[in-house]
């Protein structure tokens, strides 16, 4: 039996109402420093420079994450009774902690320091001098590389891994509601309670009743609908741009300017370094290059501090133009984006048919092989000043 | 005649679906850099360390502000047909940078470093090497001058202050809705298209037909009630104490320990300053302030960059506690924050009766009557450690 | 142990996502005819007539009735434990049916007719007869006298009466929520979630933790605005009134002209009758006298089937006017209606301090001491035409 | 210039927050007795026996129908500056009235008995003798005439009908919305602000912007959920057809058996007794079949009031069952009923791409290209007992 808290703790959330936290072992990692720093990394890069509101953090994210997944453990028969209390606080301690390694502006971070950043949340659990290990582990020996085997799909029971990161996850179920939410749109709304309602277990293999399909239907399109009006906005994706050209070219000059705030991008990593590097120590950055001597370095610093966006063109795979009056100039098409709504290579979403097999969601779905089919944009985006 | 833009600009707000621009100075006042700084000034301080989803920014608030105001000029036909254009302009642009001079955790700033945010946003309007000013007088050459007027009540149109600053004004219908939708909690809500709609000007005097002062009554409910459950949050005041004390602590120790990013909330104010202060530096400066030399400097980095609050007690006024072996202890009554939810003395909300008459709001709401007599509180809270 | 449904039944609703039924007894009242019937009856009488979209029905009321009961009894520990199964099912049936002896029209019907829908509703339940009485004594034997005692308040276990009707019932909470998402006001919203989260049970009484203290005022401001914006409604009590005119007039002329569909009114009451009285027949009554010989008749049929409503005026007291000119006159004052959102006498809400002792709400709600001595509304009401 | 209310009147409305009315035609038109009928005709048929809060009536569609077409013509540039204020009133009218004929449970109403809703609503309209007819023609003597003209497509401005019946019209606009609303679904919203912000005129044709082109698919996918998940839910059919199956039974013994309330059914068509056909009336026929002798007509009467629906079975198209012990047997497919979400054969919807042309939606849709290809479904429902 594991620590409960003295009573229940609840959190007021907009997209959940509450988040109902009763293990201590949760509570303990959400009062870590590296769970508190994710309340420095925004949940959606730059793309409060499109949606205004859209300014939440991946602290708040998290907790969502980590609801759902409370909620399948607690609220899903299936689930509820095919999982051991370990498993349980496995599954929920790794939902609450699988972002823990996200730099501010995750692609910036990812593309141009070639970090990953699961690799990073492996690395902060497993490290024994983080306070997120030191609070995993005093629940339970092996909670810290249970948690790091669910996020890394090594987990012996697959079922864990498959509820936090597959084509229909608690993640991806957070975030589309949250951004949604957040954003002030109606795309990403979905209707979660029946998913839940429907969840099933089969042969240790979630999957979703026939009766919920049309439910998983429009938490597609809300997938798809949210990647073209938020999340591959090319508005957000030129502030974004602009913060990859900072990054890339205060790397190419700073052995002989150095903005001190910065520097610490560049030092060989490790847990301690990795606290301090949020969106906070790169906007005081932004600011020391505003008065710095390499020019190009100050235009970029001031674009992002007062949102001076780079113009963007669309272009035909074949056509060609030319930029040379351009200072930048960015070229990337929609498959360098993991833009697709749904893949069904290695890893569908399973539905169990009334004669309770499970087959593929394409096999029943038209709408969904039409969207497996369909090929997506061709275009190119040109983003230059 | 005001220049438009070249099509009507919308920009989506989960608050009030969207807002709305056509002139083209409104435009041009979101661009400064003054004004795109409130991106990185957190509308309710601290609170989010509470409410975990209130992260929301000035910058989304004084949107919201400028919205009401532009329906109020637009739709209510009262008002609009008692304003000029130029008038208009006026208290739009006036609405919209009403909070230009708001510092980094507001309560903080003007405690400690005795800076007003009303006196600055005035300097930050008349100063003519700003973008808000070049912005306004681009427009009108007397227009930074009016905004600064109308912001500080000495318009000839005293209706135009109302508008943004009075019981019943855009600015508190903006953050109680905000705040509510961006915290999660009900209380907030009220009826914004019932008051718009008994809006009434008499004798250039704003009130409501008393067939809306059912709406008044929940409007002031509304804020009372948030100040209750999340304004005056322990919690929320625990943490900003932390920094209050923080600051405190950095000014005696200046003299010997450094924390570069800091040392500029000592300099003498100017516009460019102060266009530099905000959270992202503060921040910096207590990561910065981690690895410093003196304790409680450390420590209250910490407990703020962390989320390690201080205890706290409610007292009776007249009751006395020791809090001898407490490094901190500070003392505060409600009276010290401005918590009535109405007041009445020099500003009533007036109501205009059938008769044609205005009369104070409570001449007719017993409600409000019952609230005014109320005498709220006398309890101290004692922060701790 | 009481028998289950062969699986978890569910019916979505807007106001709480889901009515979830597990248990068979609950099941079988709802398909009873005396329980069906009630999707025959408006939930807010002639509202419709001026909330365009208030057309719902005390079937859906009822149902929402039973949804709070049961999540107080699984979700509330405090009563979840206090509880045996077999008097959870015993409240939560009185939940479902308390409504089931509304007659069409309410007011009318208890008005007019002299029949008081409490009594019904306990004549049907303990009549051997109808479906309700089987369909409860399937379960248990002494389940259809147990649920009328909790209905009259003689059950030995006073909690259970207090539970569905008190100052803080799960009545009153279903109808506030429903009635203010049907007419489309926001001024009927609380925050249910957390009035459950404060509910406790301290010596076998219903009480709310302090802490919940703000939650409950607003609650009982939501009613005082529901009372006067939407329940006593002048246009809406005009038309009602239109019917109660309507009814007098008929009983006084029935000797002589007939309309077959309202005769049942006036035949002495059983359940079998009852069952037929429902606003359809009301209707075809109405309709039936568009075309008979007395002028009053078809004046006010034509009145209630086309919306063509009394006027009325509000008097202070001791004014007097002649109506000399009017066919129709009706004055009230609203002391006749029951509109205090709270009255403390007999059945005060109680809260529970932080000494663990239980007091009346207005012992520490400021709030609340205002409303109970305010002195409501001393005019009369004139309607005519 | 067209006639004004005295004052601007607004509805409630949970959907539209308010419908606004200026013109005292459309007053008039709404205070007929043919329009106040439609209070007495449920919006979605029997399906509030599956959704028990659809109890939404025709009459508060007309209104949402109307309003979305007044802020059509107010709010969308394009539109105001084609139409002069004649069209205006004129399309405004026929929006509000052109669901004047739906019968009593309109599937068996058209099914059964023949009559074709649209045809009575040009006769209710065309008829001197009808209030409605009156009403029109005080404020335009061709008022009557030019309104059956837009509903029946022969209008000289294709436009006008365009705006009430095509693919993305607001009827279906606001019964989407609506019917989302009442249900308690979430799958029924689309965004009808952006519609309108990106809706345009192009040789006299409405069309969309490209950039409101996604805004369109969420509609159209919403359109398809609602099907499946609402209008063509066996449980509702099932229900309706017990009233099919009542009145076919009724027709064939209505020689020796007499309901009274149900002869009007049969007799020949005009604007006085159409007034009366109600669901009030066939309700209260159902209650006198009760106690008829004809034994089908009992159980089919028992059924309809208590909600005891007929079993059903979904079969492939080829197979056959016997279903010899069933009184009731009722097969169809689902091509009898209109499912298909969006159809382009004779009246696409026109997206205006960026160089200015209109083009049907499926040439730059992949959803939608594919939703067209899909063959949705040959699968039979069996209905039996």
């Amino acid at each position: 039996m594991f620590e409960r808290t003295n009573e229940n703790k609840v959190l007021r959330d907009p997209v959940h109402g509450y988040i109902h936290i009763s293990y201590q072992v949760i509570w303990d990692c959400l009062n870590t420093k590296e769970f508190q720093r994710l309340r420095r990394i925004h949940q959606l890069g730059g793309n409060y420079m499109v949606y205004h509101t859209a300014e939440h953090s991946r602290f708040s994210h998290s907790l969502g994450v980590y609801e759902i997944i409370r909620r399948m453990c607690e609220e899903v028969e299936d689930i509820s009774s095919s999982l051991t209390e370990f498993e349980k606080i496995q599954v929920m301690c790794a939902g609450l902690i699988h972002d823990l390694g996200h730099g501010p502006f995750s692609h910036m971070f990812e593309n141009i320091l070639h970090k990953n950043h699961e690799e990073i949340t492996q690395t902060l659990i497993l490290d024994e001098n983080t306070q997120i290990h030191q609070a995993l582990k005093r629940a339970h020996k092996d909670l810290p590389s249970l948690c790091a085997s669910i996020l890394n799909h090594t987990h012996p029971n697959s079922m864990l891994s498959q509820m936090i990161s597959s084509q229909l996850d608690a993640d991806r179920m957070d975030y589309l509601l949250r951004d949604a939410y957040e954003t002030g749109t109606s795309y990403g709304k979905f209707d979660l309670e029946r998913i839940l309602r429907t969840l099933r277990v089969s042969n240790g293999i979630l999957c979703i009743k026939e009766s919920g399909m049309h439910t998983i239907e429009d938490y597609i399109m809300a997938r798809y609908h949210m990647y073209w009006q938020v999340y591959l906005h090319p508005d957000a994706r030129s502030y974004e741009i602009c913060i990859e050209l900072f990054i890339k070219r205060y790397k190419e000059i700073r052995k002989s300017i150095k903005i001190e705030a910065l520097e610490i991008l560049f030092e060989p990593f490790n847990s301690d370094n990795f606290y301090l590097m949020d969106e906070n120590r790169l906007f005081y950055g932004f600011q020391q290059a505003l008065h710095c001597e390499d020019e190009t370095l100050k235009d970029l610093a001031n674009r992002i501090l007062n949102r001076i966006l780079l113009n963007w063109i669309e272009l035909e795979e074949d056509s060609s133009l030319h930029f040379e009056k351009s200072t930048y100039c960015v070229i990337e098409n929609c498959k360098d984006l993991n833009c697709l709504p749904y893949q069904e290579k290695e890893n569908p979403i399973w539905i169990l048919n009334t004669k309770n097999q499970c087959i593929p969601l394409s096999d029943c779905s038209e709408i969904v092989r039409a969207l497996l089919r369909m090929d997506i944009n061709h275009k190119k985006r040109v983003f230059y000043n």
